[in-house]
């Protein structure tokens, strides 16, 4: 069953080996173990429903419990200290778009203001009830989950938005085709959800960004229904594609999506190199991005991501082997990981990988096989759930990501880490901080950061500690031209940061348009662009 | 020197050979000859400015004349039969984003509406000037045509917005580097326009269309400066490059802009292939066009393009040989030629051809080698001069184009095709008629026709041919579920077509967005939407 507090099912569990664990201890310190608040305690502490009774609206406590976060830190804190102090009203489970508009139509009469709901799993606060006294509904898009046409000839698919990753691949590869678009939140996000933030998929080298999949489809606005049609390419003035892509509720409710599917590809690999440093490592995938070479995927660890990667894999005589024939070849305490992937038919991938790790030998890159690549591919929506287990044990893991030119690549990586190690050494805190690359591109990268850090066990302590970690990551990143998200999104903890790649200008333009399909403002409130002011709030 | 009434520069011509030119004569009957108007009386027929004087605007009319049109087939009518009867009051000639702001600011103050002009090329009305009282400045981007930065690390470049494709490519050859940007009027458009226009480029498989190049920039609008930041994606809402791409000039003047750039590729091959009839063909296509396979190019003409273009060649026994050749090996009436390039390094392309060559084997295909390739890439750009030889011999060329999903592209190009035959036989005239996808895509293709017809010698007999002809086939292009353009834009040719594919919210919500940046609008009144209501048409 799918965890009230936590990612994902509670039969899954992340062990984290008694090494890996001493070496987290010795660089941070002890974890302060807390007790979590009982689901029970904060279903009692939900008020009453003020809605006016709808039948597609279901009121329960429970329901309006597991609808009203998602998953970022400040998230995690309210859910694990029973500090969710905001509720939806109501939680509706709309079947079609017909149900959609007629919720829009209710929440029109009844100032009702909607958050569309599709797995949960924003790290940003796009899910969050705001603090006012308007009566919120959240929408889940859940029941609206069909493969409901299958165009084999244009390789068009489309979807109900509210299906899950898994489910949407499941009904395609029934079919003998992917979308291949692989989020770290694959497991539990939606199709709908990806498209309003923007998602970027772990093999966006070939498949591309959701940007690029998403060929069309039907968003329900509170000004009326508009309906994408599905063209190649145009260039008949804006696209208005490109209006729904991160709208991130803000404009209505997308209800179906068309995507842009591929076969199956008919042989995938996944290859590690190692580098003897960070230099030599970005060289190497720099050259290797600009070659525009066909891969499915690139992902360069820094040095203490590979380190915590080895730490964590366990095998400690197998590592020590490894390690050892690395040190040999000059990847010595500051060796960096590339994880590279190619998919398609066989001469393809050879063809992609062979000159990719030409690219990679050229700059010092040893070449250690495909068992590593596989254990990566094996593992890649399980990684979250260290999350849980770190948590058990005293630890928050909280990530941000940003995206740059070249140029400034290794500078933020630097400029992110440091910023978020002085905010908690102003706390006295240690903390645990390494990087990857995530998505790499001719010119430039994406960088994602993740901190490992000491919880207080005080729910005001550990927000304000989350605050000033959050702040100080997020300034240094827009601080050195990169934009405040790469792929998590906007919602309301970047909100702040957002004008500075916007301008004054761009941010107006924006709240505009959205104020055009949502003249009275009842769309995912004070997410994206922060309200200018709310009169129901004074 | 350029032709001021026809494409390109008067020292070229397009030389047909008098075989071609029977074979026209036998489609379509003899040309009408007919006289052209002289420059001198064009200019004589100019009113006088009514702008009040400014250090940056030009008002002798010689200079209005040049600016007063594009290169549409009533572009050309009005020029040939020296009946232009809009002219811009005035021209500016703008050095920097300050000038600009300065011409944006004058016309503010004087209520004077501004038509950005980059090359003239345009074939859709983007810069006719309204018929209507409002005092018209054109604004031309040609003085601002340098290389403002070069950013190899991250591979990109800046430039003044006004820079024509040569002087773009040979600034970034000097260096290394391409855009890779070539849309048949490449040697008379501008950077900028290719922007707003929403351009594709020949070779948009490798580089992509400019969508995908244009990264970031300056735009001068009347509401005030807006600067977009370079990344290599984000995920951080609505992206505002996206709101500049096939604006067309509504929104303000675009004065500078930063591409993606590419290496110069070591190798670049055009291989020819004919395949036997349309069907074999197009499957062909679209089966290297979803098998991602590295090309630079795909572009398949159907038989009578075929045909057309082996007559164009000359070499009368050569071809006779070809032919005898393609007949033995099933290619005879039917046959469509396939050109498909490939650049990059030397394995690259030999990957990507010979794959693409394996599946078009696999169709039918016989491949022919390289020299009709590398014969397209020499007169890639000559081709249109076709239009002032034949316009010569009393017989206008017009172009129509789109692209739509692979089920709906055999009968678009049937039903265009078609469409314009029956507008063109309730004259009594015959159409030669042929067409091309030119850009493929694993969802569908571009579909590019071409029509060939009699001039009549009476300007008004013409006009009214040409709006029939162009109406029918616009109307065969939305009712067969194409997007009224792929590649040429929108101007004031295709605004009555737009609502089909972007719906009355779609138009609502773009037209609210412009008046956001242009709240008076004085930004190329007319194009793109239509005005609602015009207070000063009244």
């Amino acid at each position: 069953m799918r965890r009230w507090n936590g990612w994902g099912d509670d039969s899954i569990e992340f062990a984290v080996n008694a090494d890996a664990l001493g070496f987290l201890q010795e660089r941070i310190g002890q974890g302060v173990l807390q007790k979590d608040a009982s689901k029970a305690s904060v279903i009692a502490s939900v008020p009453t429903s003020r809605l006016t009774p709808h039948p597609l609206i279901d009121t329960s406590p429970e329901v309006r419990v597991q609808h009203s976060l998602g998953q970022s830190l400040p998230d995690w804190l309210k859910m694990r200290f029973g500090r969710i102090e905001q509720f939806p009203d109501g939680v509706a489970f709309p079947e079609s778009s017909e149900q959609v508009r007629q919720l829009l139509d209710y929440a029109s009469r009844h100032d009702v203001a909607l958050i569309p709901y599709g797995g949960g799993t924003s790290v940003v606060g796009h899910l969050a009830v705001p603090r006012s006294n308007q009566l919120v509904l959240s929408v889940s898009m859940v029941r609206m989950a069909q493969l409901l046409n299958l165009d084999k000839e244009a390789q068009l698919a489309t979807f109900g938005a509210g299906v899950f990753g898994p489910d949407l691949e499941a009904q395609l590869r029934a079919h003998g085709y992917t979308l291949g678009h692989f989020p770290q939140s694959f497991e539990y996000s939606t199709l709908g959800g990806w498209v309003v933030t923007r998602s970027s998929g772990q093999q966006s080298l070939r498949y591309g960004r959701i940007e690029q999949l998403f060929a069309g489809g039907r968003i329900e606005t509170p000004a009326g229904r508009l309906d994408i049609p599905t063209f190649p390419a145009s260039a008949a003035g804006t696209d208005l594609r490109e209006i729904i892509l991160g709208s991130e509720g803000r404009i209505g409710i997308l209800t179906e999506v068309t995507v842009r599917i591929s076969r199956l590809p008919a042989s995938e690999e996944f290859h590690a190199v190692f580098f003897p440093d960070w230099d030599k490592a970005q060289q190497a995938v720099r050259s290797i991005a600009q070659a525009k070479l066909p891969l499915s995927m690139l992902r360069l660890s820094n040095s203490t991501e590979t380190l915590t990667s080895l730490k964590l894999a366990g095998h400690k005589k197998l590592i020590g082997l490894l390690e050892t024939y690395l040190a040999l070849r000059h990847c010595g305490d500051k060796k960096c990981l590339l994880l590279l992937g190619a998919s398609g038919d066989k001469p393809h991938v050879r063809h992609a990988i062979n000159n990719a790790l030409k690219l990679g030998k050229a700059h010092g890159g040893v070449h250690v096989g495909q068992t590593m690549g596989h254990k990566w591919k094996q593992g890649r929506f399980k990684n979250v759930y260290l999350r849980n287990t770190l948590w058990q044990q005293g630890y928050a893991i909280d990530t941000v990501e940003t995206a740059c030119d070249w140029p400034k690549v290794a500078g933020m990586m630097q400029a992110i880490e440091y910023a978020a190690t002085s905010a908690l050494a102003s706390d006295g805190e240690q903390l645990h901080t390494y990087t990857h690359l995530s998505h790499l591109y001719a010119q430039g990268a994406s960088v994602y950061t993740t901190f490992v850090y000491r919880l207080t066990g005080d729910y005001e302590r550990d927000l304000k500690r989350w605050k000033k970690l959050k702040a100080a990551a997020s300034q240094a990143i827009v601080d050195h031209g990169g934009t405040i998200s790469h792929q998590h999104g906007v919602g309301s903890d970047h909100a702040p940061y957002l004008h500075e790649e916007k301008g004054e200008l761009g941010i107006a333009a924006l709240r505009h348009l959205y104020q055009h399909f949502d003249p009275d403002g009842i769309m995912n409130p004070g997410k994206l662009l922060p309200e200018l002011s709310s009169p129901k709030e004074n």
